[in-house]
């Protein structure tokens, strides 16, 4: 494996792999209440111990030379990526914008890209023994987890507010995940993860707490690159929560760039619901403190976020690579699911279709050429929140089973 | 593209591919009333024209040498395949059969093998210059369709009962097909779709009624030998509801005999649900006529069906193989859909489980021996069903947001 330490993204202060497990002890708990907070740790690699990307390997192990794992073999044998590379030339012609790319993580073992940090944060358990994993979540991490603990044999424990939607909570427990509803709200229980993994020992994921999050996710961006020939789209555009995809990408080019295999990194977009948008806010108000979006909603429910986790890093990736925010509103959202369905084929859940909805916005603002290679990350599979769906479509009437009924029909519903 | 003709499976007669579009003129219509239909077509194919496989291509376009179509380059430009296949170690030792495979479909562009047949048949309709497809179906084919159309801007007319899930339809209308509900019932729209696709020349995909998705489905056999090391496994177990999937690996390892690339078939084991049994029925009676079954009904929607379209050419496969009928019940389905989740981290729509339960049976009753090879199809994705994966786990009760209600919890949660 490639050396690594941790780096502390607000302080800068370096630790070695065993010295801290979670946060800088300098820097955490000291964002003002209510603010993103501080300490996140990045993994800072020396040189690649191995070869980049290693052709052995079709999977996220081909990425291991800069994975934080001690050896491929402790990724789950669920394969993750590599995923498709869509050039949707009916939706690119639609938007007018030929050069439009749709990544497209629909497709993995358990419809999101969020299999891609609980492949190596399961990875990372196996590593160090632990046997337990646990975060608390309502969502698509805590269903990846599941999945890739029940892999390969590790207990995960979920704890989830007992208001959590019933088809995510399903999806865990048939991966044979502890799923524990808390009384009171997202928070009671993120606070009795934080408590349960320092009084069980047991291995918490929680993204942005858990530094190697971060590292799973980014073999998005090494995909991308080698898919596009080996160099970085213009720009990318990325649905935004908690702030940790975007990090995310940023961490992958960025590792990219380091080894000299890019020589810049993409305009980075973070689209943004507009009743969830604290780092759009923050950006655009160059408030490094970034706020919490009080009250936080949208229909979008992955990137429903009040206090973003990883805000901190995001808007420094903004910032850094000449990106911005992009703020869509539901109805947007609830639009491009049927743009995206009807002009590519692909069936996206409300946060990854508000992807496509920022990159609409990005081109109307002129903040992307039409001659650019724009990419949109489609971060999760419709079939997650089917009702989401419904919305963007008109349930139509019967008919009598007769040719002319239909004939009628059809010419009535001619495109 | 490598020549071939159009062959009936019942009386042996061959036709050019431009002499004949879907049913054998001579056989169609004459089984009798409420049994499988006869003069379903088989394409039989010259000597290929082309590399099989053609490395240039990773995905279904590897195959274009044995797929009916003038060039891979109709193949809709979502990717099918290649799809995992997973040597699931744990669910094996919880089996008894180290010899497990699961050939995972899962991820497939709208999370079934019926990607596979929809893709060809899509490419076939762009070969013949036919703009409008369409079929009878209330599930995952039309589902396929749908979106393998909107990829290259056909047009998809579904006739669905009006009484057919909401799920599945508001796929097809976020995928922009054109979903018709017909008062009465799925003999009523079937045979409207037939009506149809004589009267308005729109190119009709109904399985055993189009030749050509038999040769669609058939990839799932092409990978399974490849991704194998280049053999056949020992058995096959296949959901089977109309036949269609068991008749294509079938017709697929038929090719690659054809080819001296394998020198047997596969035992091939047809799964059925105990309320829709007509194919296990019918081999376990010596029965080629092929009774319908009365009333069928399943949890697995994707394998009920009264009168299965390939029932004779599925009977005569398990006959040729070696293999046999395997009827499960519900219960057991939704028993494997638990078991396949908590020990591989798959989740599977009851169709796909009920493989599992098969396998089982077979085990049970020395159909497989446990030294042996045996792979089982997993055709759908559990998010079409998540109701279905509900009955399979309890949902947990709430506790307070204290560490010592979470240990409780947890250990009498162990596993």
């Amino acid at each position: 494996m490639t050396s690594y330490r941790l780096a502390c993204t607000d302080c800068g202060r370096s630790f070695g792999p065993a010295e801290v497990e979670y946060l800088c002890p300098d820097c955490a708990g000291s964002a003002p209440p209510g603010h993103a907070p501080r300490g996140v740790l990045r993994v800072d690699f020396d040189r690649p111990a191995a070869a980049f990307p290693d052709p052995a390997f079709p999977d996220a192990r081909r990425w291991h030379a800069l994975l934080p794992l001690a050896s491929p073999e402790l990724l789950p044998p669920l394969p993750v990526g590599p995923t498709p590379l869509h050039r949707p030339s009916r939706l690119a012609e639609a938007l007018g914008l030929p050069g439009l790319l749709l990544k497209d993580d629909t497709g993995l073992p358990t419809g999101s890209l969020k299999d891609r940090a609980s492949s190596v944060v399961v990875g990372k358990a196996r590593e160090l023994g632990r046997d337990t994993l646990t975060t608390a979540s309502t969502g698509n991490a805590a269903v990846a987890l599941s999945a890739m603990a029940a892999s390969v044999g590790l207990r995960a424990v979920i704890l989830v507010p007992k208001t959590s939607p019933i088809a995510k909570r399903t999806q865990m427990l048939v991966f044979g995940a502890t799923v524990v509803p808390v009384e009171g709200t997202y928070d009671d229980a993120y606070a009795l993860s934080l408590e349960a993994t320092r009084a069980f020992g047991w291995y918490n994921r929680s993204t942005a707490y858990n530094p190697y999050t971060v590292d799973g996710k980014k073999t998005v961006a090494f995909e991308l690159w080698e898919q596009l020939g080996r160099r970085a789209p213009d720009a990318l555009v990325v649905p935004t929560g908690d702030g940790v995809i975007l990090a995310a990408v940023h961490k992958g080019f960025s590792d990219l760039r380091a080894l000299g295999l890019v020589d810049r990194l993409p305009r980075l977009y973070a689209a943004q619901a507009e009743g969830s948008a604290a780092i759009a806010r923050a950006f655009a108000d160059a408030d490094d403190e970034v706020p919490g979006h009080v009250g936080a909603r949208t229909i979008a429910d992955s990137i429903c976020v009040s206090v973003p986790a990883a805000g901190r890093w995001a808007v420094r990736a903004l910032r850094e690579t000449g990106g911005g925010g992009l703020v869509v509103t539901d109805d947007e959202i609830t639009r491009a699911i049927g743009l995206l369905g009807r002009t590519a084929g692909i069936f996206a859940e409300p946060a990854a279709a508000a992807a496509l909805a920022g990159a609409q916005h990005a081109l109307r603002d002129g903040l992307v050429r039409p001659d650019e290679t724009v990419a949109v990350l489609i971060t999760g599979n419709g079939l997650k929140d089917v009702a989401a769906g419904g919305r963007a479509v008109t349930m139509p009437e019967p008919i009598a089973p007769t040719l002319d009924a239909l004939r009628r029909r059809v010419a009535a519903d001619a495109p």
